[in-house]
């Protein structure tokens, strides 16, 4: 696996995106800086905690749906990163809850989609010259250029909605479903630039909002986004895959 | 072609929905009541004149993205149909506008999702008492039965997109990606009680939405689009299709 300089991961307070600082921290092939943001880092121990014993741990304060919050911790990645460039973008923050045809409003559907759909796309527009600084250093397609990594769902597969109960749920799915056109959009954008843009299914994984019926435990969810993300090429730009490096329907 | 009692439309004060007013009430086997909604009724002096002069036409005021409009149109429409029913939920209102990754705004992603996506989905909530008593009343599914019909777009093909220039339109795809999800879930839970659900794809119509240099006149649209719901059976219950009836990638 190349080496890659930094990765910047929003939502890590818990859940995935915690595991995934955790165990990049420990990689062998760990990049130099690992850029974990939250709403509210202070409220997660485990968070500040990976940032006192980790080296290249940096926690940043970033509300995903605050432009404000957004120019502030772009200017403390840039004093970070400096001219290398930001290498790889993980849009992880997300807010899901069950939402069924009866008990579905119009103010969860609203903000499902402000947080999983509309966020990734303008935290990836805030970032991009970071990303494209990036980009412009090296030449193989890849999360060690650039890459834009948005944490999708397969419950956002509208192909596979309606195969049984689980697969069905009005807010999530559709801004899953959205946030997988906002990674179509970026790649047709974006690739011409060298910046990788993929919609990753992380697994069911055993989660605040996955819940304890889950199939996978966050490490092994984790253990398999983190060798796929590392395998991703030109190949992958513009897919919707899952932990394991499978291609999932649209 | 089988005869149906009433068929409801959005967003009729101008374009495609004004055009299917006026091309159902020509048609031979026309449904006996045409309930023609539109935000503000009376700034469309086209619908009010169909309403004058063709039989069974009712004008009724519909704001899609207020409940309380939506109540009242209820009751309006509750009125009409009586006991048998509404037959057929056309939801067509939608705004959209071109947005590039450079001009797109939250606010713009946020409307759009708001009209194009969330709206059909409460109108539906709403409506579908009065769809299921029409639903009840016959076996065979069918917009002569009961169906929700989505004007979707293929703009909302997330496969699709990347295509060409045209094929990119971040708040515009996003909502109808999202309004095909929609779709689906519907699809899934009003099967059972025999309501037929599609997302339709009116072409590249030469409307104010769509431009002067669309491919298709609104009335090549619209009788296409009448044509191919006529045709619509449980075998396209959860579909994605065109005004030709062609079934269009997610």
């Amino acid at each position: 696996m190349a080496s890659w300089g930094s990765v910047l991961i929003t939502g890590c307070s818990r859940g995935i995106g915690l595991q995934l600082v955790k165990q990049l921290s420990e990689s062998s092939s760990r990049p130099a800086d690992i850029i974990a943001t939250a709403r509210n880092p202070a409220g997660s121990a485990a968070l500040l905690e990976l940032s006192r014993t980790r080296p290249g741990v940096h926690v940043i304060t970033l509300d995903v749906c605050s432009e404000q919050s957004i120019s502030s911790a772009l200017e403390e990645v840039q004093s970070i990163v400096g001219n290398q460039g930001l290498n790889c973008l993980i849009n992880n923050a997300a807010v899901g809850s069950s939402r069924s045809l009866q008990s579905v409003t119009r103010e969860t559907m609203m903000k499902t989609f402000e947080v999983n759909t509309v966020a990734p796309l303008f935290v990836t527009k805030a970032f991009l010259p970071l990303l494209q600084t990036a980009a412009a250093r090296s030449a193989v397609m890849g999360v060690h250029r650039a890459a834009v990594i948005n944490i999708s769902s397969i419950l956002g597969s509208i192909s596979n909605c309606g195969d049984s109960t689980t697969f069905r749920n009005y807010a999530y799915g559709t801004s899953k479903a959205a946030l997988n056109m906002v990674s179509r959009c970026l790649a047709a954008d974006l690739g011409p630039v060298g910046i990788l843009c993929v919609s990753l299914h992380p697994g069911w994984v055993k989660t605040d909002m996955g819940g304890a019926h889950a199939d996978l435990t966050v490490e092994e969810s984790v253990s398999g986004i983190l060798s796929t993300l590392s395998s991703f090429t030109e190949q992958d730009h513009g897919g919707f895959k899952d932990y394991r490096g499978q291609t999932l329907p649209w």
